[in-house]
């Protein structure tokens, strides 16, 4: 069975740039589930299966619609049990969530200020009207001002991501030996960035590239194979 | 069977005050086992049983000495797999160490810049002076003026919390529903800061403290029966 994925494009259909709907991808394919993504723009609200909340991803699985990407995990361990567990036992779906926390409120709101232009540069004209209203209105500021000097703020940055470099440094995966949904939260926002961005996060020598770049071999080089920029 | 923890005190011998003794304390009550602590100065470098790193928690179980918190975990978990799971599986296990080194990297090294004078003070009087000539060393300053401030600096501690804060505002543990071992190791550091500083770290409606409040209740009050300040 294949399972349908609304996943975000900008100008071109092939890019796909959103943090969350890498997360279901890398989650689908470590299920084993096939996948058909629909490409999807920013003002396409209207384009969606219901139930959404004007956001992707949104999947649909036969007759199931499922959105938002934790919804969407939890939606794939229940339903697909007999496939390779995104979670492990209680305790790592409760660590997942920290991990995810720590994504969300340190990770993504770093790299948002390095590379949000690189995302309105890769939007289509009328997303691109809808993206700089909607950001500029979250930001308070306009886009040039809010990445102005990314290159001074990149070492507080990479400081920023010491609690995973440290992880990755000593085991191949931030779940552990192998790769969990853990891991294809914190990949997502790399993975993102990586996507519509020139812009070097990582030094060579750090053990997150390294630790990316293991993630971008997974399931045949999914993530490597796709549009993007750079290592 | 009764293990024996060496465990960190200053000029009164039952204020306990390592945040990695408290990992292990919490760790052995979890595990169901008895514990008989001996109080252990920083100084005491030669009291403690081999092999040893010069620094506590050490435990001894029969004949085995085992030192270093993670090691003890890692010990406990091999040596008594019939009690409760201080990891769950895999994944918890790797998970876990992803919230250790956000503890260590981002919480601890918060937290000292706001209380090492308040330990400093519950030294006793030689240890004090290697506690002022170590640290000051580490850090390159006076311990007041690597303190001074902190009022200043609170905010910005309050606000590194957001992963902390952001999961236990959604589910009672960070492990999920039931505490583990990645608990006790956040749990540590505040403990440790509790047990020497009166400062109040966390405002009175911020889920970390209820959080917090949850983890004194553990074991029949463990935690919240050891002499320390503030709520």
């Amino acid at each position: 069975m294949t399972i349908a994925l609304y996943d975000l494009v900008g100008a071109e259909a092939d890019r796909r740039f959103s943090p969350f709907c890498w997360r279901t991808r890398m989650a689908l394919a470590h299920k084993g589930l096939g996948v058909e993504t629909i490409p999807w723009r920013f003002t396409e609200k209207a384009k969606l299966p219901q139930p959404n909340a004007g956001r992707v991803p949104v999947i649909v699985d036969g007759d199931r619609v499922v959105h938002d990407s934790t919804a969407i995990a939890d939606y794939l361990e229940e339903h697909y049990p007999d496939r390779p567990s995104l979670f492990g036992d209680d305790v790592g779906r409760g660590l997942a969530r920290f991990v995810q926390n720590w994504t969300e409120t340190v990770l993504q709101v770093g790299l948002i200020r390095l590379v949000v232009l690189d995302i309105h540069r890769h939007c289509g004209a009328e997303d691109q009207a809808y993206f700089r209203r909607s950001r500029e209105e979250r930001f308070g500021t306009t886009l040039e001002e809010f990445v102005r000097d990314r290159e001074a703020r990149l070492p507080a940055f990479r400081a920023s991501l010491d609690p995973l470099r440290r992880t990755v440094e000593r085991q191949n995966f931030v779940s552990g030996k192998a790769p969990a949904y853990a891991d294809y939260i914190v990949f997502g926002a790399f993975q993102w960035a990586r996507a519509i961005s020139d812009f070097e996060l990582l030094a060579v020598d750090d053990p997150v590239r390294a630790w990316r770049s293991r993630m971008l071999d997974l399931f045949d080089g999914l993530a490597r194979r796709a549009p993007a920029y750079g290592s």
